[in-house]
């Protein structure tokens, strides 16, 4: 049977090692048919532009792994029915038997219709969700491929930042993070406060945010000398429910692309506080960076990659692979096939009573530090 | 003899093994007094604030490495004619017969001062400078320390990004790197497109920016489809020698802070261009990430932190230690007392001759790859 892989949405650090377990788990089911995947995604399937994976060196195969963003592209297009006959004259075309699809929300809800599309043709064509999003907002699952390591990313990014705020602090730092409806990731920012010793303010999107009580906050936090680190969510709004800034995109998907929320803040204490504010923006690096890849997130990318195309090689189609979890005694995953409709454009927010004010509640820590990998930094402390 | 170490000016990635090597070379050279660290650095010695770490533990002295920011504290407070009582009474108060200052030119300035000082009172004092910083702008030595380490981030991070920007071709992506006048981590962050095989552009400060030859360049280059990644250093200027953007703040030594010049760059790509932009701007994590320290870089550190303490323990004093190198046949690097009067308040920029329009030329990379330590990474290209 041939199979062809597609990726949806912005990349994760493990998304190239979900795209390894594709490959690997069709070498080691014995599928002799061809690999490809699709150049950018939505794009390559609508343009029959497909490469050819199937003869790909296994140095390069495992190097997917060290590889940030997508090796083979990805795109933000949506699929409509106007686009079915092109997607089912690229499978004729190929003689695709696997598709695997693998993306966020909006990707299941493409793949969800994709696998309908291919019931209703008659083609045998078995279609399967790859699950991947860093934030975090995918239902049904306990938590999603690239959640782990871009938490872990923002977590020591933010010790990291708050060790140099706390080393000099002559002004509060404002850091913005991913994520921009759901504030999975600005949470795991909150654990850097722990690592650095450094003072933190933690604002989520699920929050809206308040300056009347968020000022004195800071001023009452920055009066303690050891320095402030504000991590904001790309995503927050205000009280009127405006986005406290946008960059003026709106994205693929017709969503409104977020960004400049730490500047606007950094612009605010100045102005309000007088207190000396600078912003930064890691921005795509909280994706990217392959340095703070969760070891357990890389392998649980590859075992959903390695597992959907096993199920649509036995002929299962219509799931995406979800994850289950207990984390006692000891943390241990086990792999589902659930139904994409049940997954499709549906959005997780982060839980409200783990939010207490500007701090995050310890019962987060506890879910998220397993899916962090080894343990975080430790620093010398002295003052 | 006591000794009494200080931080000033803003940390790299490495200060923190400097000030293991200032402990670690005490001990080695089997000095009974006590070893004083300024907390806040100048700040510290004119409210006499020492923190005592003769008995810090050698598991904690040993994780200074894995430390970012600076472990003791810095500030960017000068010090004139006015402070010199209360640095004297400092030393008095605590017997100091050796003072490490660990800074880049603004504080191998405060430092020359200081031992010209000690000579003027009469005292036994014994004053000897510790370089770092990770604008690379300190003249006579080879480099600095801190730089590798912010030179690897800067490449690796441009390389990351790249591969985002490459994988999902919707906007030109602009990164701002630090360096206020120097170019030299903004050219290192060039070597991420032969990483990533994104395309790039470079800015750096020494050239000034002339939209007019800029904008078409970046649509020339963003039509190929392979992405777009512009570096610019936060310190460009236009052609009427104004920077691009600053943040508004003047800092403890006087200077304009800059701030925002990626931001406005892709404000002007937007609007001139009609291409999406979206910008990053990593900031402080950019001298703060341990993930992409250079070994080489940390080795150097400790080194002339340790090389420093034995110096004035031998009563030596007046002298920075400065790296001098030899590339060839492989990388050496000698260290050598240099009188601060030849290294204070002097600025080295990047060579006019290794930039070529809005590239880096080969020449830089044999200066800069050996000092950022271990093979920069490979990525499967597939694209």
């Amino acid at each position: 049977m041939n199979i062809l892989v597609a990726h949806g949405g912005g990349p994760t650090p493990v998304m190239n090692s979900s795209l390894r377990g594709v490959i690997e788990g069709a070498r080691a089911h014995g599928s002799k048919g061809r690999i490809y995947a699709a150049r950018f995604g939505a794009e390559g399937i609508l343009k029959g532009d497909l490469m050819d994976l199937t003869d790909l060196g296994e140095d390069q195969v495992r190097r997917l792994s060290q590889t940030p963003a997508s090796a083979i592209g990805s795109c933000r297009r949506k699929l409509s029915e106007k686009d079915y006959p092109a997607v089912l004259e690229c499978m004729r075309e190929h003689d695709i038997q696997c598709l695997l699809y693998n993306g966020g929300n909006d990707s299941m809800d493409t793949c969800h219709k994709l696998s309908e599309l291919a019931k209703a043709s008659g083609r045998e064509l078995y279609v399967m969700g790859i699950p991947k999003t860093i934030d975090n907002d995918l239902d049904v699952t306990d938590h999603c491929p690239g959640y782990g390591s871009a938490a872990r990313f923002a977590a020591v990014a933010a010790a990291e930042i708050g060790a140099d705020a706390s080393a000099l602090p002559i002004h509060v730092v404002v850091m913005e993070v991913m994520g921009r409806n759901a504030g999975w990731l600005t949470a795991a920012a909150s654990l850097g406060s722990e690592i650095s010793g450094c003072e933190m303010i933690t604002l989520l999107p699920e929050r809206p945010l308040d300056l009347k009580a968020f000022l004195p906050e800071v001023e009452k936090r920055y009066a303690g000398g050891k320095g402030l680190l504000v991590a904001v969510s790309e995503g927050v709004c205000d009280l009127a429910g405006n986005p406290l800034a946008d960059s003026g995109i709106v994205d693929g998907f017709g969503h409104k692309v977020p960004g400049g929320a730490a500047q606007k803040l950094s612009e605010i204490i100045m102005q309000e506080l007088g207190i000396k504010s600078r912003s930064e923006k890691p921005g795509l690096l909280g994706r990217a960076c392959m340095a703070y890849v969760s070891e357990r997130d890389r392998e649980e990318a590859y075992q959903v990659g390695y597992l959907a195309v096993q199920a649509a090689l036995q002929g299962k189609s219509g799931s995406m692979i979800a994850m289950e979890v207990s984390r006692s005694p000891r943390y241990h995953v086990d792999y589902i096939e659930t139904p994409l409709a049940l997954v499709a454009n549906k959005e997780k927010k982060f839980p409200v009573e783990w939010i207490r004010g500007f701090d995050i509640e310890e019962g987060f820590k506890e879910y998220a530090l397993p899916l962090m990998g080894e343990a975080l930094p430790v620093y010398t402390r002295l003052r």
